[in-house]
């Protein structure tokens, strides 16, 4: 299934992606896609319904992140080896795991709004994770049965603030915005390999990022179970599995976003985004 | 107002103490104490309530953390000048920010399970802010508009997960049962100055934190402020301000949790807290 949220920002309503791609009105059965009602029992029960007994929604409008109220905006860094190596640093170990405010989320056709005093803001393509059932001391063979799907994620960055600003990444990662997250919740049995999917993104039509999550240095499912290790993963939790190489930090000269600049973005089978980024008021 | 939530863990109903102290049923008022219901607007209605015309609570129960389903739980880090001595750190030049995965929120006497792997988890307790308004580039001199109340903390960490495991701290905070938060919320009204606040953790009976907010390197009004520069925060967050001089790692040679040994904490005017460390099964 592909699950959406559409209509205003702060008023989505619940839908899903029919056989012929247009979206049915899910709000009868599922108020919101946010914790509980993301966790497998409740996808499950949601794969029962007959699509076609659905409301159409022939005009959805806006498409909001395809889930609200994230107990945990995860992220997880430099794990593809060309980007570790563009950003001067060394592969990493282990998983290093960070996080944005959750207050970031946002639509993945929202503007992206560059911060005030910001001179160094940054895209960062990436899978998705989705949590579906708590996790806690799981093993990477059962890791993906605690998967209820994926998603497009931009993970927006100002590196100046991550970075320079007491070494802790969180204020670099967490301004409104900066998590685009959608357009779909593609529940796990769609995606048959998680790590052979395309990553793109496109900077004012210039490609910038192509990679396949094949390139991770960890997987989802070592992810997923490493996470566990230290804490207890729930459902509508978002982990950001890294970015490949191509980011505006990395180039020579190094670039960043200004206003009007454009983001296209997908991960192969999940959908596209597009961003226009826009200064901050 | 002194608010809490009581009852068994997952199924806590919401109560506020009356003038002789005594839990009184608030649940036909407020479903739960978590994100809306914290908002400085509903807790302006719920002061206009008559103590004694709500159900009076025999039996209480268990007490619970103080908030469910919060959207951040943040931290500060190393915000008293002693305890980054003691732990070989300069004094930040600005606020440290990090969080807790929202997961490991716990109840103030429920046991803190010290995680798998675990060798040297440690104990902070620490002053909790509770954000009521939503904060985004807010001055200094607004910045306590936009906190609903205060509650104390412990900010349990594991530290060879927070330092030795990739960089980022969040994995060393994150455990279930890392987060004691409560007994109650105090509604800022009754706490006249957030900065003198006398601030106090015994191990084993041994006193081994006694500091006051007045030592904070960073005011709660500079923290709340600099955050909402890098983040909205948003009602229900919390933000844990740091702990003083005083944790086991600090100590020499350092002391570390076992299972057995047995915390109590107090934030002055918020209420005491008393967990008993127990290994995870």
């Amino acid at each position: 299934m592909k699950l959406l949220r559409y209509g205003p920002e702060g008023h989505e309503k619940t839908g899903l992606l029919d056989a012929d791609d247009r979206v049915r009105d899910l709000s009868d059965h599922l108020p919101d896609l946010a914790g509980e009602a993301v966790s497998t029992e409740s996808l499950a029960r949601i794969a029962g319904l007959d699509p076609e007994s659905l409301p159409l929604v022939e005009a959805p409008g806006r498409i909001g992140a395809c889930l609200s109220r994230v107990p945990n905006f995860f992220c997880i860094g430099l794990n593809y080896a060309k980007h570790a190596a563009e950003t001067g640093a060394q592969p990493p170990k282990e998983p290093i795991i960070f996080n944005k405010a959750t207050s970031a989320l946002s639509g993945p056709f929202d503007p992206v709004i560059i911060p005030r005093g910001s001179e160094k803001a940054d895209w960062e393509v990436e899978l998705g994770v989705v949590i579906g059932r708590e996790a806690l001391y799981v093993s990477e063979a059962d890791a993906l049965d605690h998967v209820a799907g994926y998603c497009t994620i931009n993970d927006v960055s100002e590196r100046a603030f991550q970075i320079e600003r007491g070494g802790q990444w969180i204020k670099g990662k967490s301004a409104p915005t900066f998590g685009p997250v959608g357009p779909w919740l593609v529940t796990a049995d769609e995606i048959a390999d998680p790590q052979s999917l395309r990553v793109t993104l496109d900077l004012n039509g210039e490609r910038v990022q192509d990679e396949t999550t094949g390139d991770m240095i960890f997987t989802v499912a070592q992810i997923v179970s490493h996470m566990s290790q230290f804490m207890k993963l729930v459902p509508g939790d978002i982990i950001a599995t890294g970015t490949p190489s191509g980011v505006g930090m990395g180039m020579k000269p190094q670039r960043f976003l200004k206003p009007g600049d454009v983001m296209e973005i997908e991960v192969e089978g999940l959908g596209r985004q597009r961003q226009e980024a826009v200064a901050a008021e």
